[in-house]
């Protein structure tokens, strides 16, 4: 479960992916991606990129924010994007909101409840993670950051999205 | 249609709200708020409060975004919202993903997509709106704002929540 909860900057890991990573043709895409340590600092304030909706097995609610480097890039279309960018991904369990419905009339509302599937991130720094694209990836459960193995599927799914810098999220506009 | 629109900064428009507008008992409920003539400034850089999903008829996926008076008042739980809080409300198209999908192996996910609904905001003044419980309304579709019999809808709806100082949206951690 852990493993499919790591899945995403609204991303996925393909079994493709997954046997790539497996069983690697260079052994460069086995490289794990250098681990963060500690959650970036003040993420929670950084500027909003874009929404998503994972139904089940993950089923939650998940906003994309970046640092001022990640908007910069997005809004000029900036690809590369730059050394420094940062994008964060917050998840939340998805729950039905009875005052809302009450408000609409209908049964129709859902919002954000919970943190839900940990904190996940993409940090661009093109020597130390040159191994994985120029990204760094990074997951944090409770606070605490997942284990090397875990966070080395990361790189091979988002292979898929090579021509964007592997990041899967699109601004919303 | 455009009144079902404006039924949300997640929130909504009841049949006994719009009752209570349409025949009030003491005539301040019908009172429409004063427009915002224009879009309040930076706004798509506002911080992040939380995201929801209305299904139909909105059919959207929003995200709510504040400025620092209102992400302080969140933080802290200050109640009611200090002068100058601006609140906004952004609502996408509610779009299938078939590169997610493929990337996660199945038919799970939904991105933002084209902006949808308007933008609306609501903007703490105590004088300026005292009829409207101290919060104007605004509704801005393509940059343009709606008229103002439109956002006399608001109100009503919102009275709801007036222990939280008339905000439907809570604060996703």
């Amino acid at each position: 479960m852990k493993r499919i909860t790591w899945l995403s900057l609204v991303s996925g890991l393909t079994l493709a992916g997954l046997a790539a990573y497996l069983a690697p043709a260079s052994g460069q895409a086995a490289t794990a991606p250098s681990l963060l340590k500690t959650i970036p600092a003040g993420y929670r304030d950084w500027r909003f990129i874009s929404i998503a909706r994972e139904e089940a097995p993950l089923d939650d609610i998940r906003v994309i924010l970046g640092n001022d480097a990640a908007l910069r890039a997005y809004r000029k279309g900036t690809l590369p994007f730059p050394e420094g960018t940062m994008i964060a991904r917050l998840a939340y369990s998805y729950d039905a909101s009875p005052e809302n419905n009450q408000a609409f009339g209908r049964s129709q509302s859902y919002v954000a409840g919970q943190p839900k599937n940990g904190v996940q991130f993409m940090v661009k720094d093109s020597k130390k993670y040159a191994a994985t694209g120029g990204w760094g990836y990074a997951q944090f459960n409770d606070g605490k950051p997942v284990d090397e193995p875990m966070l080395a599927t990361c790189f091979p799914c988002h292979q898929a999205v090579q021509a964007r810098d592997f990041v899967f999220t699109r601004y919303a506009q």
